[in-house]
């Protein structure tokens, strides 16, 4: 920031900022996007006051021993004025840099999210004594599932679908999956294909459940569209990809600010895992990168338009 | 048994008792048949010794806050001296009976039963970020044993595989499933075809790991063999059937007494659930029936061989 300071000291004034974003991952409340999401006035106070984390606890209480009132997130807005462009660096989280030998990846956008909890219900039942062709197994309808979305995926070049968790109740060893409850994380780039692969999804898990004598139910946890970045700021970087996971860029660029962000690479694609690493050379270059691109979007900024 | 000793008054002397076994279901510590395997003697007192509840209770500090020693199991054994016969009479929670539309059955053994933890290890992976071909799924590898079991089960007429419990690690809804614990529970009243089963279930576990690039570790939560019941008693009765569930019985008939059992009909296959039930005529029924076998068997046990 200093040297920015330097280089544009001759040039009309522009403020440039740091961002410390509040609660990115959401993984305490399953709400991701905290911070950047009241910036972008797409936040909805009612429909996360009631959010707890697993011990029972309120995200407003949670907030309020933090000094912070759930109620003044509108207030965040403000810092919107006049901002003319975003730019962020983040780890990759996956392993597509290090598979293509690249050390750094401009994203094209950041992909829609589809999350779901799926619940099939069937029959508990005694597993010593219901014969195999008497059984009402949710379990089964839900394997069913976890194997099919993966086809529904790989019809499309860079979409996921992803079971995260399966709860089997009653779940003893003796017993046949009388109800079972699942994860469904769907993402794509591009709304029409996302759109495309949560309805062959359900149409999946009704087929499933219907075979198995089960039914099944859905319930949406979360839901965000793709948003891609800003043409000209992509346009100043090479080797483009898109992000699978969410980024506070999502949420910058959907509020209309010009948005683009940097991926470093990743050491075998792993995050969210003690074994995260990225190379220091690599960290490096990305700095360099992260400041080359600073420089390019503030002349874009000021230019006359 | 006031009956009894009238009907057989003039005879020689037989005592007949009537058994209360202590914890036929296992349901608190994993331990089916507790009471019975410490009449019969099969019972290991190290093996069950350090067996806990989900609250980390040791079965040995439950026994004792109920006045009795574990270390005294072995007295049980005594009660075996010149036992000449035992009956028992059961509902069969299961379909079969009210499917054949009879209300009663004699029980022809109990299924052997193999009874494990199976563990796939893939790796953790960001459900967004990671391209569907890249994912070691721990999840995707059970998910197709889950299936499997049910094609190894339906090559036997009688037998059973029910995977009960599936449990995902760290089973949220944004990450690739890097371990999935599942339990296989499996019963036939052949050995031959019992064991084939559980090769089987090895066997595919194993191939399915390989081709999902994961790995699968097997662990044996308990085992039984099966228990035919005796030939002369099971002659006394009609309408023969296997029984899928463990019952004291079979502890009784593994220590070398003639036994049998007779299942009353279950409505709608339904056990060890609030709307489990039986028709009150078909309870009567099965009681006449225990009666009847109960004279036939003092008759059998008296004649001079």
């Amino acid at each position: 920031m200093r040297r920015i300071a330097r280089e544009f000291a001759g040039r009309p004034p522009a403020t440039v900022r740091l961002v410390d974003w509040a609660d990115e991952e959401g993984a305490r409340f399953g709400r991701s996007l905290l911070g950047s999401s009241a910036f972008a006035g797409t936040h909805s106070i009612e429909a996360d006051r009631g959010r707890t984390d697993r011990d029972g606890v309120k995200l407003e209480d949670a907030l309020r021993r933090c000094g912070v009132e759930i109620d003044k997130f509108p207030d965040a807005g403000k810092e919107r004025k006049n901002a003319a462009a975003y730019l962020e660096l983040h780890i990759e989280q996956g392993p597509v840099l290090e598979r293509m030998g690249l050390p750094l990846g401009v994203v094209l956008g950041t992909k829609g999210v589809e999350r779901h909890i799926i619940t099939f219900h069937g029959q508990e039942a005694h597993s010593g004594s219901t014969p195999m062709t008497a059984r009402r197994d949710a379990l089964a309808a839900a394997a069913r599932l976890a194997l099919e979305i993966r086809n529904i995926a790989k019809k499309h070049e860079d979409a996921v679908c992803t079971m995260g968790s399966v709860k089997t109740f009653p779940g003893i060893v003796t017993a046949v999956v009388g109800r079972c409850e699942v994860t469904l994380d769907q993402r794509d780039l591009e709304a029409k294909i996302l759109a495309q692969m949560y309805r062959e999804a359900q149409e999946a898990s009704q087929r499933f459940a219907a075979e198995e004598h089960c039914t099944v139910n859905w319930s949406r946890l979360w839901n965000i569209e793709p948003v891609p970045f800003h043409p000209h700021l992509l346009g100043l970087c090479e080797h483009g990809m898109p992000s699978g996971p969410l980024h506070d860029a999502a949420e910058v660029s959907r509020a209309g600010i010009p948005t683009v962000m940097m991926f470093v690479q990743s050491l075998n694609g792993i995050s969210h895992n003690k074994i995260e690493d990225t190379k220091e050379e690599h960290l490096e270059m990305s700095v360099v990168a992260l400041d080359r691109l600073a420089s390019k979007t503030m002349d874009w900024i000021l230019e006359p338009r």
